[in-house]
């Protein structure tokens, strides 16, 4: 398995008429590493994602509960990170994966589930093996409806505009592998009171919130009630629905969201939060945790 | 189908200290739409994107190219997107759908491919059904130089840094749903020279790419000779995989590229640009096209 960066020479150039020095010569650079993560699930293969290496396990079982497949520690009974060609080295929990006799290796991960849990057809990425032609946003928030273990609309934490206005600061200081190659999507789990519990780095956005939640199940803490799940770059349907199969009834992100991630937001009871930025934000649903929090906005 | 952006009611607010008046209000906020597309070849399906509305049959086509299943017009001979449980609607070359008896209706491109050419069981998201340990960055791009169809060395086109150095703001001036909804990836077609040929937007970037690419396709101009791609965001694995395939010979990204970006770009033959921003840029592969282009740089 690689690491998270890779160093390479590249050739800078700057054009006349540029603050710096015209002219380009070659220098060395941090790039943050992509490679494919398979994921296997009794031994079949379920999806594959171009990710960042590292915490791997926590990225495949992130991922199992995004997709409503799993919801507790024991619905998981083993993970494995192929080390060989028979993909039969276990490794130990939390770890990841090790050098193995070949490139390849570490880039596979096989989970089994508790006997008696298998990943239905319809389970197996819905869209792909549906023939429906009634496909749309509509059908894909009813679908989650009936997935989603958690009820979102229970948790009333409230949480301060102030404490939200603080988090991209936070995300941003705690982000490694971006300060070093500036090439990261990062997501932050905080409590509603601010307290970092968690941050993980992606090329991808929604590898980096897998990472978080697959963390999360690991460590017995779904759902992740009361807690604030914030997230670099724009909020999309995707990432609203990994926000609600984990149990997290407040989403920020720093950029805009779409309108189906809005609308999910709105029918699943999460509060959404955009374009957090400075001391200002926007808030496209379930205002209420929000405004309960806003203590030092009363009266004025 | 729904349009490309839908409007919303959000609560804006500024907590104390910020620049502007704190406190909180409702307004009407612009949101970019996201709808799911299903993408269908001979009656099975393939793929499932989230993708904002608009240009359905070129992004179809386009994803079709960037998997390596299509490279000529005649490829496709018919795209139908589906306005009924039937599905049976075909629409006019070239135009989105409209308005179907349903919700769901418009979001399933059919295609239907000329007799002999088939997707083949390992196109069908060849990581998906592969059962080897061995899954790794050196494999997908070994098994991309299989599959693409251009020769991309073959290109020398010259490009000039000046030229390179003005396409983020061309870019961001032809974005217009940007501009409402401040949340939109774009993907931009230029020639060497700086002209641009065509952008299209979307919440995500590789569905931007894709719906370049499959206009190119479908108006006759691949493999696209002598062009320049310009991203919004990052340059990654799959974006870089897009390009080759289309016959793009120079990517350039505002932001930073991947580590498996940079070594598929090495290896394909395209020039990759990363951190395009103000009048600088870094080279990450096949440097000769800006060198040769780098007239007013000689002699610095």
């Amino acid at each position: 398995m690689a690491g998270r960066t890779t160093r390479r020479r590249v050739l800078r150039i700057t054009v006349p008429g540029g603050q710096r020095e015209p002219g380009s010569g070659e220098r060395a650079d941090l790039l943050a590493a992509e490679e494919p993560l398979g994921i296997r699930v009794g031994g079949q293969a379920l999806a594959m994602t171009m990710r960042t290496p590292g915490d791997d396990l926590d990225l495949a079982a992130g991922f199992l509960v995004s997709e409503g497949i799993v919801r507790a520690p024991g619905d998981i009974t083993q993970m494995i990170i192929c080390t060989g060609e028979r993909c039969g080295h276990s490794i130990s929990n939390g770890a990841s994966g090790t050098a193995g006799p070949h490139e390849g290796a570490g880039n596979i991960a096989d989970v089994t589930l508790r006997p008696g849990l298998a990943v239905a057809p319809e389970q197996r990425r819905a869209f792909l093996t549906s023939s429906a032609c009634g496909v749309c946003g509509k059908a894909s928030i009813e679908e989650l409806a009936v997935t989603a273990p958690w009820d979102l609309s229970a948790d009333s934490v409230p949480v301060s505009p102030a404490v939200l206005a603080g988090l991209p600061d936070a995300l941003r200081a705690a982000q490694r592998v971006f300060d070093a190659t500036g090439g990261l999507h990062a997501a932050g789990l905080f409590t509603a009171g601010g307290e970092l519990l968690a941050v993980r780095e992606d090329v991808g956005r929604h590898n980096a919130v897998d990472k978080i939640v697959g963390w999360a199940l690991r460590s017995g803490r779904l759902p992740l009630s009361g807690c604030v799940l914030m997230v670099s770059g724009r909020a999309s349907f995707e990432l609203v629905q990994k926000a609600v199969l984990a149990g997290i009834p407040v989403l920020a992100a720093v950029s805009a969201p779409s309108s189906l991630a809005a609308d999910l937001a709105e029918q699943s009871g999460l509060t959404l939060v955009g374009f957090l930025r400075g001391q200002s934000m926007n808030v496209y649903s379930v205002p209420e945790r929000v405004l309960a929090g806003a203590a030092d906005l009363a009266g004025r």
